[in-house]
């Protein structure tokens, strides 16, 4: 049975992004709950859900949060499942903030961390982590990669149109 | 009896720069304790050692910590007294990324940030946090303001010896 | 008695963000003055303010100004009273300029640095620092971690209806 | 029989950091290939490895680059496998170019960006991803936790012998 | 006869930046084709493109992307032919990623980067490029100079008139 | 009678470049003053100075100071001559903190801000201040432009000579 | 009789700011002629005037101008006046280009620079700078601070009445 | 006759870098002429050599310039010839300040930006630049770009042998 995917927010106000990793995973018929936690707010709730999360039968687990962002860092902190950041945009910083402090992590604990509000990379990137040992996924993201070209193929054809 | 001071250190190669604030406190006369704890190797130990701060004694936390700086944040989540955090200089972005990671907290859980390396500063503040209830150790804060102007006169001094 | 806390900042401009120190302060219950003063247009009365802070019954001075943000330094360099800084988003930089301005100070004269526009943060730190020697006001702190945990749990139980 | 890791450079200077990778590979018994391609320089040949890696057994991509960082583009949009980045510091920019040239990617394509120079947490991260369907790389990964944890004690109380 | 200024994009959403370099050739009487190629979505499309770019007539390859923006890196290491990038303004970074991406090219490969969404001047860039055997192109391009120069005198006639 | 210039620094490690100024005053021929006073830790004492310069026969403030740096917009907040910053490379931020410190100033409180670490261009600039109203140092200036040109035509000399 | 202030602009469309320093030149009564000069469309005009200003009676010459702002730089290195350099907002980077290329000027040839769109502080510089020779215009700067000080007493007044 | 590069530098500090791009011009068998020549030390110099360049028998203008690099700019402005500008490091913005006011250029007069301190990259553009209408030079380019791809074979066979 395929691992679960969880996708965690710091907070509700991340849901317009985030669900765009939801929408995403489910596309690829992949598993997963999705989750408000927070680094700061709820350290105890966000610490144990990460503690049990592999034996809970998650495969990966996504953290998106803003500012000092400290969410995925948290989870990675306790959990050795691969954990995706999404560096959220928001505040005076416009997310490099978010950035930095996803992606900055100190040695033996990475962050796989996405764009800057990059939610579908994120799920993605969970697909391509469970294919590693799926070839259905595998498939099904080599489909998705040529559907990608294909969109491409059909809006270069539209400009060679519009260009006469 | 005075409240304590910890200092944290998210690692022992902070020790050098983190030094500093203990030696200032001490030149205060607050009594402190150092500690290595890190928000990402030992987030157990680090949250229990924030839970039970205030308990212990402790008045103020200090936390030091470089890239991804979430000591700091990590302990402000686990404890209401005043955290102090201290971006660590280090790594590909000479602290700033500790810096943005440190103070961009969010709502309800703040971090009262210093200067990039600023642990005398870390310790200053401490000392000022606890004055507010301690009238002689607000006379010593005074105290070192006054030898600190009277340092810049002596340098005045040299200096106009020097122009001649 | 409890000490005050002063709201200071540097334009009514400010005031939007400001307030929400403010109320922040008032929910606590902590006595609080709120004044209009700029560190380059008014610049001796900022000085008076801060030098008699302590005596007046002040025990945390929070200043909010933005772009060169010199209001919390000017402070900070006048009272050894904790000082608060809050760089306010604005001009062209959208408040790097604010935050550099106000946490990068000098050895031996410490500005609270909290995160850009983080009013209400400023508020709750101030509340941390009179908590140090007011456990009522500490039992308020830890409550209102409770609530915002208790705020955490509601959303993700709406998140859950809504995945269903 | 568990995939390969395949780490690839764009240049033979970046190896004295890549080689942390490797090492950190084999530290957990994980098999891999370490090679020289520059998707500026040999754009055919990095097309080509990443387009045959998953057939040719590997698992996980590992490509370090710096400056205008293409490397782990390249390989991302000529493979499903998931691609780790590990943006070199290095030139002008110190690798906040490589950063942001590693992780900003397009939405479709993403690439697991690690720390400026984080060779080894990509190592890490490759192995948290193959743990996801073998227990028994899961259970080192756990040992190598504990002895990070382990050390960190070490060093707490070689600090506490020093303050005495 | 002339050669032609390949105008090639990443997404059809550069398009209403992008074809104001198209009008700019236009003006020129410069022959030019326009099209959308992806590094990472049809990354052996783009690479076939720019390897016949030289052979099929082309003399400039202008080259728009934005975020980590590749498609210039990649056609200049697939041809010899001078490559322009325009950074894209876009995602959270504004341009300043894309224009790193763009202009930080390791050693014996450039490409020749102009402002962020600096279209128009890629275009006028490529007229430049062109003009260096071409006599009357290059008057074209002095007589748009006066032209410039003639509308500034015009509105300095208004300023003028309006102080009055 | 030439007005004065007066050159302040905040610290005196900031004299090795500092003096770049004065000896440049020197060679202009124009009286100055150097001294020692900080924003924060001589608050009094430099606001004293500055909002007395005029009468005692200062015609221009230059101010060097680093990080936060408040310095000059003190001078200018307590004074309306004109007033010139230097930033001071340092800290961990290399000098960009006290650029955007000393030039982003509220309406009303100009700092004439120059290069980080401009020590000799704040002087040159002091001399152009000064000629406004006075020909015979404009003349000067005129005579100090001409040599550097001479200079660069030295060296352009060389370059030929080198090159054969 | 009062020298001129020039008030330069590399663009009609930085006018709505520009026209801020001419408004307060006026309210200051000091004669001003404002004009639309580019470094890069009409270098040799622009040359011209910055040759011949002092001999037509200028004593500071203002510039504006956004991007890779070169305008105060080239009038600059064409005159021995002081040159003020208003660095506007505008572009992709939002005037953090435009604030480095009219500050960061080489040794030997200074910009007095002012903050992003600092207009009305350009003109408030080049009345500072005429004072130094003019006691009359000092005075009305005295006044000016005055009646600032003055506002920032009245906007209290309406807050304490507000807070009440 | 093939048309000569011009390769100009501000200061002859920036040599030791700038000599890069002339021996990259000489591997390929281009002639050049090196000159000092200021922007704003001998302005009317570069503007004539500028304007002249053209009819001088000049194709590349390459201009190498540091903090805020107007050179090439200022060539831009008084020539259509394509002008190469490379941004030098130095300063204390490490060459950020360069890169922004070399690319970040007003529409109608480009600037080809390549890396900082990519003077060897530069000469390559130069390179490609003429080659659009010289075949011979081209295929000399292809010839160098498979001695890249050479080489870096070469390396990867080395590292093999390592790898053992």
């Amino acid at each position: 049975m395929m691992k679960k995917v969880a996708v965690i927010m710091g907070s509700d106000s991340d849901w317009p992004v985030v669900k765009g990793a939801c929408e995403q995973l489910q596309s690829f018929g992949i598993p997963f709950e999705a989750h408000i936690l927070s680094a700061h707010r709820t350290p105890a709730a966000a610490a144990d859900f990460a503690k049990s999360a592999r034996e809970n039968g998650f495969g990966v687990l996504i953290c998106a949060a803003g500012m000092a962002a400290h969410l995925a860092g948290a989870f990675a902190g306790n959990s050795t499942l691969p954990v995706i950041g999404i560096p959220m945009k928001g505040g005076a910083m416009d997310g490099l903030d978010a950035l930095l402090a996803t992606v900055q992590m100190p040695s033996g604990i990475p962050v796989a961390t996405v764009a800057i509000n990059g939610a579908k990379n994120a799920a993605v990137l969970a697909a391509q982590i469970l294919s590693v040992s799926d070839d259905e996924l595998a498939a099904r993201l080599d489909q998705a990669r040529e559907s990608m070209a294909a969109q491409i193929a059909e809006k270069e054809k539209k400009l060679q149109a519009e260009l006469g």
